[in-house]
């Protein structure tokens, strides 16, 4: 049937992808390296955090959050930013594989999405940088860490909005199958609107207790 | 010349508008009536936050910018991003007018780019009332006033990011001419992309002060 590209595993089915190459991994080892490294730079940041004086178990916490997310938004998405032809790799090159089977959930980043690649962009140039400082700035009480994590995981809320909405606009006919939408779109999305929203609403108390802590003192000068 | 379209001023020219009605009122119309509410809503702030006790001019300053741009997100850009068929506007509707004149500038309005509806989407309903919000914060002086303008400045700043990134991935060829180009896609967008940087910056230096004074306060405390 004409506009049928049977090439590659993706839907829409009519979406056009020449010289795609299949994945070469299969889903379990592309997730148990993510996993394993995942739990490698946590397990590090909890322990030597651990030996550095008064720091409190949910900074400690945020601190192998910001580090956990950092590295995959320079690394992961990084990649993905800058690799206009990932899906036509043909060595098993894990980053290339990582997006080949998430494209499984969401088409549009093997189509290149104009929206998707920008929010990618961003996340991957500013946001994984400045995570990785937020770590920095909780682990040394430096006094923007509060505005930092805040800006930094409004941001994440702010690219999972754009991305969520306008695939809804598109029609929200990119995943697979069921599975791959629940799966890949839906649930490993799901991290970066759950903990960005708790620490944004744990941020803004904290900032707003501050303030006012800084209104009274200015008060009491007068 | 198959796929081109006459019946629209918009560029690319082979963009499909089915049943597009030209815009009826010129230019200098449409510019005047923004201008003119525009002042008038910043006049009305400027004097009634003139007459409460204790605001400083460059609050009062904030709180004209916040009322112009909440009304701007809310009125304007709301209903680009729920009139999804503005272009074919029979009447002359002030509201379709503006989008028809804008999309000289950028045609992603009237094709509707996924991109562009989800971010004026998210920018007329959260960004719209929570800056008519920051005009009562900064009016009564809430604890909670610099986190919320660097929260909506900071968004505008992504939201713009995101539109420009988004057109440029695409080719940047939306101008029905360079002097639409540079003066609705440029120097029209040109405010949003100033005036929250330094909102951005003014939040983020005085947050930083309130926290220091806070941690100060719990040394002092032990």
């Amino acid at each position: 049937m004409a506009g049928i590209d049977t090439s590659h595993p993706y839907v829409p089915r009519d979406l056009h992808l020449p010289d795609f190459v299949p994945g070469f991994l299969p889903q379990s080892t592309i997730l148990a390296v993510y996993g394993l490294s995942s739990f490698l730079v946590v397990s590090l940041v909890w322990l030597i955090s651990g030996r550095a004086p008064k720091i409190s178990k949910i900074d400690r916490l945020l601190m192998c959050w910001w580090a956990f997310t950092g590295l995959t938004h320079i690394i992961l998405e990084g990649y993905f930013a800058f690799s206009t032809e990932f899906y036509k790799e043909k060595t098993p090159c894990y980053l290339a594989e990582v997006w080949k089977e998430y494209s499984k959930g969401d088409s549009r980043y093997a189509a290149r999405d104009a929206g998707v690649v920008a929010v990618e962009g961003i996340t991957a140039v500013l946001e994984g940088p400045a995570s990785l400082l937020a770590v920095y700035a909780i682990g040394t009480k430096k006094p923007y860490n509060f505005i930092l994590q805040f800006a930094i995981s409004l941001g994440q809320l702010y690219g999972l909005a754009v991305y969520f909405i306008a695939s809804y606009l598109e029609g929200d006919n990119f995943a697979a199958s069921p599975y791959y939408y629940y799966a890949y779109y839906i649930a490993a999305n799901a991290s970066w609107s759950v903990i960005p929203l708790l620490i944004v609403i744990r941020c803004w108390k904290k900032i707003s207790a501050a303030s006012q802590v800084q209104d009274q003192k200015k008060s009491k000068a007068r």
